[in-house]
């Protein structure tokens, strides 16, 4: 029975022997909470992007204040998609309404004229208009969301996908990452609850699955064909799990990809929806690279909930919730954590649920929020900041688009490297080949052979990277994940610093 | 064996009969998400304070836009600690300086004569120190919170304190909330993992433990005390859970309390703290409301971490996480969702999993962080801003007293009902008596009797406060949570609303 396996393997997951534990408890620090008497399963719980790597290029960059003997000046954070902490400048329309609804004393009559001077007359009505709808940003506001931010998403989705979209179903979110979180938990029914992701993913997937105690379900992109996604291949991995007992609810879609960086073809993402709605899975569409698209003709951005709407009344009822964020495309407004989640096609009753546990946390930060509301409603032609918004998106869209350009050339130039292009989101994810030597010194440092290369990348040039065994990988491949978002005038010079790292390392464990 | 029992709980409590659920499935509605479905500790968790009554006032308040024979012109949200909601206004040096990061091109050399019309020197001063520290408020900071700002809340505690704190112990989170949060899943080892709370209690904490399947081990507040704490009653309850097998690790306190306002002695806190020694229970203290005392002589805040240090070796091991917010106190930004979790005497290896639990959220939002700093090293006498900034939490100060005092006695004097007084936080928690009478009709609607009087006053008043089985009370007693957070210049028509209300519903339902 299936009930017997649950319970062995919740028992033995969360329970362990709670006399053994009491014994440990008291014998070694003489503290009740301690790693082997806290959760269990955020013991097990792995995040790459900010493990063993970033937290060693921590360290080197509080050594470098001291110490010019490191061989770099600065360290490069590849490791994870923050362009303003790469200098990356911040939309000013943007910033300039959030600053005023920050301090609405300056909207008084008295500095109207002094404030002129300084803000564009467009930012002062925006910033009106946003205060009128929120009251204070210091207060709480609903907890799904500030109503009116709400409904002028629900435009921007329209505008996009030409299918209407309803306020009452989108949720504003800190970030993509908690809206993700709490989907997935709420999926997870039991510990056999399965759902599918792809390798390599973005670690939050699995990090979330394994503190919800779920099972991940792989199917794996394919490198060969730019990274596609093979509907054959889903079916042998929904299969093979459901073989084993495991209850697969639910599919995780990358798009624009993270860390591989593909572009789903409009005819694939029917595929893949006419596959969920066969196998009975919700899909979950991780968007939030939908802005970063570099080849738009060949490989433009289709959203799944537009792609799902023209598949016709077959499909109605096909469950989707799509992701989307502030910290990405040309916002790049990471530590703001502002995000949306819609819902579409999901029970009432459900929303009720997940409305319910939003309140819990009482409500996503206002500004935010805010950024959500300025992301889908920018300035638009003839509006006075209009030419200056445009003129700063198409600057930084330009740059990233040569730069992820030149980097894949960069490492396409590596001996036994190969990386395929990015058509979409922030990041490259290329193979290289270690040889045996490599692998055997990895062995011997305790490491994956993946994250050795990358940790004496740090050591020997300050850039940070992560392993591709932080994303998953076919087995005996190994690759790292870069962003390409170091700056252009610096890009040069973090291209040769690579390529000087890997001739070095290639010759000293050549076989 | 106690493994048995938690097999059973949890098989039944978090699977269910996956036979019967895949046939609901497939025959209700088609969806694979459903209620019958979904995560079952999420169905079962319960959060009053944004429940059915705040959702019927949401209602309410809509319908009042276009429908003006409700009886009243503005529904009160008195179920929230939610000031500016409520009109409070914000710190105007807080929010200078937190706009100025906003827009950091402002601070230009040839903004600076324009600027300093708007803004005073300190505000623009600490601004540039901030983003010096920070870099841009747009970039995901260190996922424990910005390191210089961890530096400022250490020295803020120890001048609090008279003791050292450590900023390596200390991380920022998305107001208070998500740090319990966190702390009570770590503390989770399994379901049979017991964490005492008090009743009357925050529902943040038996919400919590719902979602993360912990039992809640109750403590009861003495009314008829001032809420006050018994050691003889926590000993009771930790003893009888024990001998049912609760594996108890853990102590809530909340001083200042919330719901119930009492502000514990320093000699009832040593003694909850040699309680906590002597059963090895980790202490969790929610001190949000470290800054609403309003009878400083006899009742001044002191912080569990002070007391503990004030108590000498014997205890030096003993464990405590300490929260705090921007919410509360005289700041009152709760849109913001800032916070700090100082973690005293806790296990290094169980810090570096809070750490890695941190950063799979990324990092709490940096306009919080910002906050956080500001809370904690406001202006100081001499700063050019210091007598505004005085003045305002003066006033503010002041005001909340008053209304606290207005409010209990409004409510002392309604017919058969009983209030202490508030010494700290934002709540009062009167008793009231409901009759066999009002008693018969909450039943026949469905309703506990406070939840069934607390709807009555919202549909007759617009006042929407929290019925009293939100947060646990003794058996056959009735009470309900309002805030004393209506303004100032109408309070007394809403204390006069409350009472022409009360009278009504005692004269309807008079046995």
């Amino acid at each position: 029975m299936l009930r017997t396996i649950y319970r062995a393997t919740q028992t033995s997951a969360r329970i362990g022997n709670t006399a053994r534990l009491l014994a440990v408890r008291h014998a070694s620090s003489g503290k009740v909470l301690t790693i082997e008497t806290m959760h269990p399963l955020i013991k097990q719980a792995e995040y790459a992007v900010r493990g063993a790597l970033p937290i060693r290029a921590e360290a080197l960059s509080k050594q470098l204040k001291t110490d010019k003997t490191l061989g770099f000046d600065r360290v490069v954070f590849c490791n994870i998609g923050n362009p303003q902490q790469l200098n990356q400048k911040p939309i000013t329309f943007f910033r300039q309404v959030a600053s005023l609804c920050e301090n609405p004393e300056l909207l008084k009559a008295e500095n109207r004229e002094t404030l002129s001077k300084l803000y564009p007359a467009d930012a002062i009505s925006r910033a009106e208009l946003l205060l009128k709808n929120i009251g204070s940003i210091g207060a709480y506001s609903h907890s799904k969301g500030i109503p009116a931010i709400r409904e002028n998403v629900a435009k921007f989705i329209e505008r996009r996908d030409g299918y209407p979209a309803n306020p009452d179903h989108i949720f504003l979110t800190q970030g993509a990452s908690s809206g993700v979180q709490t989907v997935i938990q709420m999926l997870t029914e039991h510990n056999k609850t399965g759902i599918m992701i792809p390798i390599p993913q973005y670690p939050l997937y699995s990090a979330t699955l394994s503190l919800v105690d779920a099972v991940p379900v792989e199917y794996y992109l394919n490198e060969k064909a730019a990274w596609g996604l093979d509907i054959a291949d889903l079916k042998r991995s929904v299969d093979s799990s459901r073989a084993k007992g495991v209850d697969v609810r639910a599919l995780v879609i990358i798009n624009p990809g993270n860390p591989t960086g593909q572009c789903l073809t409009e005819e694939n993402m029917r595929q893949i929806i006419d596959f969920c709605h066969q196998e009975r899975l919700v899909l979950l569409a991780d968007e939030v690279y939908q802005t970063n698209i570099y080849q738009p003709e060949s490989r433009p951005f289709h959203s799944f909930k537009k792609v799902l709407r023209s598949m016709g009344e077959k499909y109605h009822n096909q469950e989707l919730f799509s992701f989307h964020s502030t910290s990405k495309g040309m916002v790049g407004e990471c530590g703001r954590r502002g995000g949306y989640l819609e819902c579409v096609n999901i029970d009432e009753a459900v929303l009720e649920q997940l409305y319910k546990i939003a309140s819990i946390s009482l409500c996503p930060n206002v500004h935010g929020q805010i950024m959500v509301d300025l992301m889908t409603n920018p300035p638009v032609e003839g509006d006075e900041s209009y030419p200056q918004y445009k003129s700063e998106v198409d600057a930084i869209f330009g740059s990233l688009k040569r730069r992820a350009a030149k980097l894949a050339a960069c490492f396409n130039n590596l001996e036994g490297a190969t990386c395929n292009e990015a058509e979409g989101a922030m990041y490259l994810f290329p193979r290289i080949t270690l040889s045996s030597k490599a692998i055997a010194a990895a062995k011997d440092a305790g490491m994956a052979p993946d994250a050795f290369y990358a940790m004496a990348m740090l050591e020997s040039t300050g850039v940070c990277v992560v392993p591709g065994s932080g994303f998953g990988q076919e087995s005996n491949t190994w690759h790292f994940r870069s962003t390409f978002l170091p700056e252009e005038h610096l890009f040069d010079d973090f291209c040769d610093k690579i390529v000087k790292f890997h001739k070095q390392f290639m010759g000293k464990y050549r076989d």
